[in-house]
């Protein structure tokens, strides 16, 4: 069963690579992007045909190891 | 507006990262995940009303920026 994390920073997090991207948007002549923030994307194939048990163990992993829960915030989706 | 651009690595590109991803879970103990495949999520804050214009117009940022179409591909979202 499919999975998605979707790990994004928390609000009030300095975003760099955002900030780069925004630049750049810029340098390409995008003028109306105001904001940019990076996050990732992770999608888990996981040996589970239960949706809940799949998404309590995806959270789980989101929480010892995908996020770094200090600067991140995830959601969780079983699509 | 906010725009969410999703990237993913398409099937068949290897993806190192996930692959380190998925031997971490196992190592914590994790044993059914059978795949991990990492992307990007961009989320744009578009001065834009218009949702087609702003989705038109992260399209556009995706192709050129954004995301690298030769290995990568993107699905743009307006939530």
């Amino acid at each position: 069963m499919k999975v998605v994390v979707a790990v994004k920073l928390k609000s009030g997090v300095l975003d760099p690579q955002g900030k780069a991207i925004g630049h750049a948007l810029e340098g390409l002549g995008y003028d109306g992007v105001t904001d940019v923030r990076v996050g990732k994307l992770i999608e888990l194939d996981i040996a589970e045909t239960d949706r809940e048990k799949a998404r309590s163990a995806a959270e789980s992993m989101a929480k010892r190891l995908l996020a770094n829960t200090v600067v991140e915030s995830f959601e969780i989706s079983v699509p």
